[in-house]
């Protein structure tokens, strides 16, 4: 068979017989009528189901928590303290520099980064709004991440990812030379959509670089932080206190949620800063909210109990999301690996698999698989603006569909990937 | 007893006795130790104990919609339609025309505001920072909405609130000479703390007149919408339907909540408007959410069923709510009637009391009643910026402490009234 060989050694005429196969292929994939969706990071029902005893909980004449606090009311900002002693432990940071939220980890990421254009941070002079704001955006990131600072008009800059995070030298030299820099936008861990998990050594180098600006923030959306794939999970490195101990303690943002750890649309969000950024924080959002949901926090505290809860919740969900990866990354191997056409990472953890088709075949690809009922994030959607220069990034999200939809989907993406590669070489 | 006689008729010699019967008061007062609370709009525990149910709903398996939707999941950034259903039909709000949020009507009304600052509304040339913007304050009014506002840098203006809304015909002048004025501040149906409701008359003014700004908005705060404390419930103007007849559609943001109604902390807001501002928000919104807790929101569709369900259910809060009024306004009554020194307000639903002492000594009465343990609202927060120029103004929450804490807290507040009073005009 032509995928046999590597598509950039053939010869014209065996070109022509794979693309002649891989029309083939598509047309009668597109005979099939399929609906299946590969665009986003969303827990399947079988993992939603593991939190079923959210739906009963907190349970009758459960609305107190350990201080006595009546949740069903007013109040308490900061969120329940035994909720965020939970996630103090899982994220290393101390319950008393935690918030915990509603249901949504980026409205808090919004929140700072309105609050700093209206108002600034605890270091700012003045008000973002109004000065040139730039922000680093490693790439391939998450589109949700900068959509927001798209909106707030805020100048992104790509700068690469590597194995071990985004590459800091780079960054250092950025950041050193322009004070407009703001701010950097950071998955440290199972990173989306690559799967990298930042070195200690990288956030070392991105707490303790100097900055032109002195209101510099790192957006830490540690939002996989305890979604391992394999037996070994990557540690949590406590950027607060190697902030702190390198002289910047106001640096990091640190946000999390159990979006994806317990329900989606109905989890907690957590806010985690030095003591300045939680008082400037205090100040702004209290405008805002008499306070978060306390009893869709109390009802997390009753279903986890402790930080061993999550860990054990975690190896459930992973039972499931393994196979899933697995299957994705198996096809990749045997579908695009012998033609050498593309190159994918190989997660320990979080949600999402970043696949490289050919340069310029990555719209191509999206487009075809579009047009055969498989629906992608639209290509670009990794980079800011949507602009992949390079048309080279598919981000694929293996949580969603069963095993069976799932094996279905990355063999007609296979093929996509393979036509618009043959098409790209034959100039079709 | 002195305080039969109108304080102000008295002779220098019926002052001083009067002074003195107030002290000895006062002074056995402070020796009982209170700690009484009037300050907040909080639901009592037993208010709470109304909606028990949801401690353990939505129920066993029970997550989807009537559509289908897996409620656990993202997505669905406006609601879920069956409690915009029921809500639309209590605030007379076409389904489409309404949205079902997280847990914070104030949240929303802050949302607005910071996307006007930051992007202009649908019908602004620009966005509103940078240029001088101006608010219309009816006072007494809430503290919290005249906090967002001065937060963000918006100049307030106060206007009278008469017996049937706020002084139209000033504000129609006003907003008609003035393009800074971009906003009202409004709670139509038992306005907070006075308790007056919007007449249809004024409302239509409101819609109505010309205003120099296209992008006026009234910012229509309709938290008590649902909660008489009579047999006639106040009407629920149609202010949405009355603007867009007037002409002026994208006028109106109406906001309402079940923090009154079911949870303080955990229960559903609204956002409505018309399909162009909508557009607008969800542009905006779409930014900082993925969607709301819709689990919550199936929660209350089983808790409430229908509109009925919400109307019996607010029949259950006005029975413990009625007596705490009528204790305070015959405490009120006995205590302060006959001295003439003292005007309140006798609202027919809502959450307060508006009581004007002497000018010149709300201010110290609240110091009073803090040093006996009575904790009021702190002086001049019904006023923007916190000036109530005439210092005459305080704010009365009868809902949240027992009857027996109730009536001990009024009738030492009376005493601080009147022992003020007495000072005052004995040039103390």
């Amino acid at each position: 068979m032509p995928r046999q060989t590597q598509i950039g050694l053939m010869s014209h005429a065996e070109l022509v017989s794979e693309y002649e196969t891989q029309k083939a292929d598509y047309a009668k994939l597109k005979t099939e009528k399929l609906t299946l969706d590969l665009t986003r990071g969303k827990p399947s029902p079988e993992q939603l189901d593991l939190s079923a005893d959210l739906l009963v909980l907190p349970g009758e004449g459960d609305y107190r928590d350990a201080s006595g606090t009546d949740c069903r009311n007013y109040g308490g900002l900061q969120g329940l303290p035994e909720l965020r002693a939970i996630f103090g432990e899982l994220l290393g940071i101390p319950v008393e520099n935690l918030f915990a939220g509603n249901n949504s980890s980026l409205e808090m990421m919004h929140d700072m980064l309105v609050f700093a254009m209206l108002y600034g941070t605890a270091d700012s002079a003045a008000p973002w709004a109004g000065q040139q704001v730039k922000f680093l955006c490693p790439v391939p990131g998450y589109d949700r991440h900068f959509a927001i600072t798209e909106a707030l008009g805020v100048e992104m800059i790509p700068v690469p990812m590597e194995h071990d995070g985004p590459d800091a030298h780079a960054i250092a030299a950025l950041v050193a030379a322009d004070p407009a820099i703001k701010g950097l936008w950071a998955v440290p861990n199972y990173s989306n959509p690559t799967g990298v998990v930042f070195s200690e050594e990288v956030v070392r180098e991105l707490v303790s670089m100097p900055t032109a600006a002195p209101d510099f923030r790192l957006f830490w959306d540690n939002a996989y932080a305890v979604h391992p794939l394999t037996d070994l999970a990557a540690p949590i490195v406590d950027v607060l206190g190697l902030a702190a101990a390198a002289g910047n303690p106001n640096r990091p943002f640190v946000f999390a949620s159990t979006s994806k750890i317990t329900y989606a649309g109905a989890g907690v969000a957590f806010f985690g800063a030095s003591t300045a950024n939680l008082q400037w924080y205090t100040r702004h959002v209290s405008k805002k909210s008499i306070g978060p949901d306390k009893i869709n926090q109390l009802r997390h505290v009753r279903f986890f109990k402790d930080a061993a809860g999550v860990r054990a919740h975690m190896q459930r969900h992973r039972a499931i999301l393994e196979p899933k990866f697995a299957l994705v990354l198996r096809i990749l191997e045997e579908r695009l690996g012998p033609s050498k056409v593309a190159s994918w990472t190989e997660p320990k953890g979080g949600y999402f698999i970043s696949l490289d088709v050919p340069e310029g075949t990555a719209k191509r690809v999206i487009a075809l698989a579009k047009d055969a009922g498989i629906a992608l994030t639209p290509a670009g959607s990794t980079f800011p603006y949507g602009k992949d220069v390079e048309d080279k990034n598919i981000r694929i999200a293996p949580s969603f569909p069963p095993l069976s939809e799932l094996e279905v989907a990355m063999n007609g993406l296979a093929t996509c990937v393979l036509l618009a590669a043959s098409e790209h070489l034959l100039d079709k």
